[in-house]
This record gives C-alpha cells, sequence and structure tokens, in this order.
C-alpha cells in the first residue's frame, strides 16, 4: 500500500500569507469612486469595512503575518490532507498524478472559513462588535456565522428569499453557531422595505442582499460589512491552501504541470494557484487552469472593463472580467459560481496570460462529480464539480499526447447538502443551460457609459 | 500555538484488528438457536453470511490481519486525526485534556464504513455479487452503499418508511454511490408485501427492515445479508479506532483516565475502547464508559438477558442487555442510538464490571452539542451528542473533585445533515421523553419463555 495522504504537522502551517500584488509585472488598476471616476480613497471604505482590512486590500508587502489568534482557529481544520486520487486515476485511465487539496474537512464544508477566521479577528480587534453579510446558498453566511461565534462577535446574514426557502441546512448551520440569518428581502433596511412593499412575493437575489446588508452596516457604527470573495484581501487569506500544497508536493518530490480550481468570485481558484503564478513570474512552466460554468461565463465569454459589483450598484467600480452587473445567471446548482464578475486580481492575471480559463456545462460537472464520488468516497460540492470536469480534461488530452502529467487542484468542498442536485442528475432531470450570444449582449449593455480600463 | 491535531502517516495504519475474545477473563455466552435453544452453528447461518465472515464472528485469534485491499479503501479517510477539544476545554473551565477521534471525517461522515468496507471486501471475495441490509436514519445504508461501489458489488437498502420520506439527503446519498434504496415495507419481500395488504400506509420499523433485508438475501443465492452493530466481526473491524487513539496518545505521552464513546448497538463505542479494554485487563487504571439514551436505557435499565435481535424474532438469540425485542424507543434524534439491545461483546464487559454505562436526556445532549460546535467548530451527530454530555459531566466531576483528568472519546460523525434537530432544540421543540416504569415492564415481558444465560 503506497499513500494517499500527504499531512502537514501544525508546526509546519504557514506563518504568512501570500500577496501576488508584490510579483505582479504590470501594476493593476484601481477600483474607481463611481461619482468621480477618480481611485476609490481608503476613507471612502471606512464606513464598510474596517479599517485593518482596508489596508491589507492595498497593502504591497509580498508576505503578511497570520496574527497568532487566526493561526489557532485554522488549526482546528488546518493543514488540510494533500491527497492523491488514486482511484479516480484508475477510473480516468490516463497517463495523470492526481494531487488535491481537500478543504471539504473544515466544519462548515468549504474553503470560506479561511478568509471568514481572518475578517471575524481583524474586525474584532478594530473593536467592531457585529458583522452584517449576505450569503447566496449558504457557504458563506455559514463559515461567518462560525469565525464571528469563534470571537466573540454578533453576525447577521441576508440570504436570498428563494435559498432560505428552498435550502433550509445551511441557515439552520447558521443558526447552530449563533448568527442571525434573515430571508432577504427583509424589513429590516429601508433597501429590503421598498423591494417588499413593490413585490411582496420577492424571491430576492444576491444583488438585493449585499445592498441590505451593506445598509444594515453602515447605518451602526459598531458594524461592518463582510465580503466571501472578489476583494484582493480575501483572495490573499486563501493563499493559505496553495502555501500548504506546496511544502506537502514539495516532501514527496512532485511538482505539478497543471494547476486547477473552479471559479466563481475568485477566492477559491486563487488559494490554490496564486503561489503557484508566483513560481510561473519568475519562471517556472507550469498551466494555471480556472474551470467556470459555460452558463456564466465571466472569463470565457466577459470583457475586461470597470464595472459594479453588485446589482444595486452600491460598490467601487472594480476592474474585472464581468457580463455586466444586470447579468442574472441560469439557476445552476452550482450557487457559488453564479457571479456576473471576477475578482479583479484573477481577471488581471487572466489578461496578462499568467492563467487560462474554461468553460464547463452542468452536465458534465455532475458526470465528474459522480464518477468521483463513486471512486474516492467523498461526495463533491456542485461547485467542485466543475474543476473535476477540468480534470477529467486535462486526463484525456494527456492520454491523447501520451504524456505524463501531474495535476494539482482544490477540491473546495463537499456537497452532501447538495444531494438534492445529484438526484436530479441522477434521475435525468438536470437541466443543460444554454447561454444565447443575446443574452449576454443584453447584459453587457449594462457596462455603457462606465470608464474603460 | 501548540498543537490540537495528532496525526498518523499511512505508514501507521494498524495492519491487524484487534480481537477482544482471546482476552476476556470469563467466556462469553453463545448466541442459541431460538427453535433448539441449542448454541447455534455456523452452517445455520450461512445463508445469511459468508462464511469468511462467519469464521470471523467466532474467531479466538488477538489479533486478525486487516487485508490489504480493505486497508487500501481505510487509506481515504484513515487514520483518522486524534484531535485535542483545547476550545472546549476553556469553555468547560475544569481540570481536563479532552481527546476525541474524529470519525466524520470518512465519507460518509461517521465511524460506519470502517466495517462496511470489510463486510463488502469479504463478501467480494467469497464470491457474492450482491449485499442487502436495512437502515433507520440511513449513517450504516450510506456507509455500506459507498463500500458495496468500491469493491464493484450491488447493495440493497431497505430504509425505514417514515427515514425515507422524512430524511431524504441519506437516500440520495446511497444513490450518488449507486445504491438501491427501497422504502421499507415494500412489495419486493414476502413480510414487506404481507405488512403492506393490512397496513397499507405502514411507516415501517428497524424491525421490519431488517426481517425483509434477511428475506431478500436468504432468497437470492448470489447475495447475503450485512448488519451494521452488535456483532462481533462488526465491533473487531472498529477497533481500528482505538488502536489508532493508542497510537496517537503514545506519540504525545498520554495515557487516558477515562475513555469514552456513545452506544446504540454497541459497534462505535467497542471501537473505541476495546483496545483500552485490553490494557484494563492486563491492570491498567482507566475507566471505561458508554452514554446511551435515557429514552432507550438498554443497559442502564435493562437487564442481561437472550433476546432477538429484530422485532420479527427472526434472529438467533443474543446474550445481552436489552429491553426486550418488543420495546419501541421514543422518537429521539439519535437514530443511531434507538436499539432495544446491546452487543453481546459489550453486554458482557458491563457484566464483567470492565465498563460502566450512563444514560443521558435529548435536552442535555443537545445542549453539550451546540457547546461543543460554538467552541470547536464541528457540529457533532445527535448520537455524538450523548458522549459529549457524558464528557460534560466527567469535567464537572473533576472540577469538584480537584482532580485533574485525560479524556478521551469517540466522535463518531457529524451532524450536518442532522440540522433539523438542532433547529428544533434552537426553537425551544425539542422533546424530553420520559420513559415510564411501565412501557419498560411491558417489553420486558417479550422476554418470557425465552431460555435464560
Amino acid at each position: 500500500m503506497t499513500d494517499v495522504k500527504v499531512f502537514l504537522d501544525e508546526s509546519e502551517l504557514p506563518r504568512q500569507w501570500y500577496n501576488i500584488l508584490a510579483d505582479l509585472p504590470t501594476p493593476m488598476k484601481p477600483p474607481l469612486h463611481p461619482a468621480t471616476g477618480e481611485p476609490i480613497n481608503p476613507e471612502d471604505l471606512a464606513p464598510v469595512f474596517p479599517m485593518n482590512l482596508i489596508e491589507q486590500e492595498v497593502a504591497s508587502d509580498r508576505w503578511i503575518d497570520i496574527p497568532e489568534p487566526v493561526l489557532e482557529k485554522y488549526a482546528l481544520w488546518r493543514p488540510t490532507p494533500l491527497y492523491r486520487a488514486k482511484n479516480f486515476e484508475k477510473f480516468l485511465d490516463a497517463p495523470v498524478k492526481i494531487y488535491y487539496k481537500n478543504e471539504g474537512v473544515s466544519p462548515p464544508g468549504s474553503h470560506k472559513p479561511n478568509t471568514a477566521v481572518a475578517q471575524a479577528y481583524y474586525n474584532k480587534v478594530f473593536g467592531i462588535k457585529r458583522i452584517s453579510t449576505e450569503t447566496g446558498a449558504g457557504q458563506w453566511g455559514s463559515a461567518l456565522s462560525m469565525a464571528c461565534q469563534m470571537f466573540g462577535l454578533q453576525c447577521r446574514v441576508f440570504m436570498v428569499r428563494v435559498s432560505y426557502d428552498q435550502k433550509p441546512y445551511r441557515r439552520l448551520m447558521m443558526a447552530t453557531w449563533g448568527a442571525e440569518c434573515v430571508p432577504s428581502p427583509s424589513n429590516i433596511t429601508e433597501v429590503g422595505k421598498k423591494i417588499l412593499e413593490e413585490h411582496p412575493d420577492s424571491p430576492g437575489s444576491l444583488g438585493i442582499a449585499i445592498s441590505e446588508a451593506i445598509e444594515d452596516a453602515v447605518g451602526d457604527e459598531n458594524a461592518r460589512y463582510s465580503l466571501g470573495s472578489v476583494l484582493n484581501h480575501v483572495l490573499l487569506h486563501q493563499t493559505i491552501i496553495g502555501l500548504e500544497a506546496q511544502k506537502q508536493l514539495e516532501k514527496i518530490g512532485e511538482y505539478p504541470d497543471v494547476v486547477m480550481g473552479c471559479a466563481g468570485g475568485g477566492s477559491n481558484f486563487a488559494g490554490i494557484c496564486l503561489p503557484f503564478v508566483r513560481d510561473k513570474i519568475h519562471g517556472k512552466e507550469v498551466s494555471i487552469v480556472a474551470a467556470e460554468p459555460t452558463s456564466c461565463p465571466t472569463m470565457t465569454r466577459g470583457p475586461y472593463a470597470y464595472d459594479f459589483g453588485d446589482l444595486a450598484k452600491t460598490t467601487p467600480l472594480l476592474p474585472m472580467h464581468t457580463l455586466g452587473h444586470d447579468f442574472v445567471p441560469p439557476p445552476i446548482h452550482a450557487g457559488g459560481l453564479r457571479y456576473h464578475g471576477m475578482a479583479p486580481i484573477i481577471s488581471h492575471l487572466l489578461k496578462e496570460k499568467l492563467i487560462e480559463a474554461r468553460g464547463f456545462n452542468q452536465i458534465d460537472t455532475f458526470t465528474a462529480g459522480v464518477n468521483w464520488a463513486r471512486t474516492e468516497g467523498f461526495i463533491p460540492a456542485p461547485e467542485t464539480n466543475h474543476v473535476i470536469a477540468a480534470v477529467v480534461q486535462e486526463a484525456q488530452k494527456a492520454k491523447e499526447e501520451g504524456k505524463e502529467k501531474v495535476i494539482l487542484f482544490n477540491w473546495s468542498g463537499h456537497g452532501i447538502i447538495d444531494l438534492a442536485a445529484y438526484d436530479a442528475f441522477l434521475s435525468g432531470k438536470l437541466t443543460q443551460y444554454e447561454l444565447p450570444e443575446e443574452e449576454i449582449e443584453r447584459a453587457l449593455k449594462s457596462l455603457e457609459g462606465l470608464p474603460k480600463p
């Protein structure tokens, strides 16, 4: 029997996050104030985020120390094991070695707590008493709920109404961790009240929930808002994944030919890939591939443009690959990948050709996910199925080319709260969404009149 | 930062299971044939179980080699980490060190696959093509589904109708792993048909499901039946947990004063404790405590008697602590602890005072479980909450006595598919079942006329 897992002791847990801003060959465009079109000032964001996180957002240091209390919480599930997927390799019958980081071992079952714990800590030391956020399917809301409980902060999560009703498990998880989960639109905020007056039965949307959470935070001097992806500091916190993977691969004398992750807002993909992008910038040969849904093809079909982060246009303008803030993705089960934009850092790397992006359709991703579950045991989240589909594609390519390849990917979370999606797939009821060109064109119109990067 | 987890490399995975039968100070009573009252012959069981498992059931060797293919599957999640629950210790503010094995890291989220994988393997090498079993809430059925998929066996799970309807996630898990999950009573078996004729709306019971699964297996020469707890060979396979824990504690120079587990059929408790019972037999001072529900108080209020393993009286008579095979436990959320009897090995150890048993009520167990989730992050299964309540009690005792204690327990599984139970608890709707003496007396009448041990 040969080993399929590589563990690190807690003493080997990375003590610093990696900040790619220090190594970019070309500088990133700044976020703009929508009213002035000028680069945004840190002070503009002070009512929304605590100043220590705003500073981290623009920090230029290559390495940023992980505070001791954050490391202590990380140690509850980190370092996560690096696995070799031998059974899946055998199933694929291709000349590949497949390694993956299992982020599903965290208490909420995904990579999200890597930044939730850090954000809760920084809010706490800045004197904040309460954090407000939004959540779609609930992965982010549950991670932040746990983190706030651990640092003695109150937490309010605005959860998109339709998910609140249809996916009760994640909100029950939030309640178990002591958070308040509110269906959005709610009558707690002015935005919510106004929408409810006009549409009492509104199913809600991520855009509405973001607007509610920001309003809720800004209106309370003891509260701040928190975002689970897209922003630089969120991606920074996730680099712990890739840094651990590098240590683990080094232990067994391996280096990947391809590094892969699924990408919605970009934080999961950034987590596994940024330390390898650094190697690539310094001359190392490595392909870095993001897997996104063909039904929300931010990178594969969206332009690089300045756009709002939310439907309600309350955020600064971010330079990113985007389908336009008006874009409403089809209701695929991978809720975490249904976002119109892509993190500015990831968008910049794509523009610079340091990474590439590929699209995968829903049926192919679930086919890959079921084959994974039946060989490796662990049932992947619908989001994770996208990167598994990318791994399958890469393995087939290696087979055709007769070339041996080492693949590393991030297994971002488990899918045992998403089993209804598997049920739909297994019973042939899963929808294969096609995205007509007109729909993208229509959504892209929302970019008209905005500054160009 | 000090370590909270102790890992073992796969090279340190125990290569043998531990068989307590080799070390018992007094011999166990044999199972009896219900018709003759004589000890049962291996041949009597041949239509039900493959002969290699029947031989293991009565084996007297102290150490039994774990087959290589079983080790390979174990390696997907084993060795499981040994954790120190520092945050919970701090919360309890008592002079205790709390260590726990996290069995929730397995793909189905519990300790059940330790025996499921072994049983699937032995059936496979014996030439069996299909396994039939029953499941209540679904932990066992899902573990066996995965194991059968891994060894290319078909799997049919009779799931108690009411759970099938109310708890869809576990059956969807079974489907994802390729098993056939049938609501019981079904019209596949004669037993099921007869019940459906009389009670078309029967909600089913574990007793009915066992009878259906046995009938289904016995009627097909290529099929066998599989049980997830109670029997000697099942307990044997679970000893991997305690054996790993011993290695892990040795690494950090610790030895427990108290070893604890929750007990339904007894396999989880056996898994953590049997290797320590061996130490105790050889003179080591260690308390070994089983936690059971006060609403199903098999060990704390049931006599040691010969009884059937199922309601339908299709099994051999087993010598065990039992509330009588007619006993129907209140519908507590810890479905895995709702069994009228206790594994013969565990019952024997209790009779010999090598272990002790304590009862915990539903409200106290969920109080303990929520406090655990809010400090340690991981949300425990309702079954696991029983042992956490026992740990709380032990810590309070240590505090009152001013005595330092090292506690080891088995965290048998996570509760993220059981969040509805947490919801009931948090909203004050959880029922505190009281069990009137008359009800136990009534159930114990079903033991009348049976042989006495």
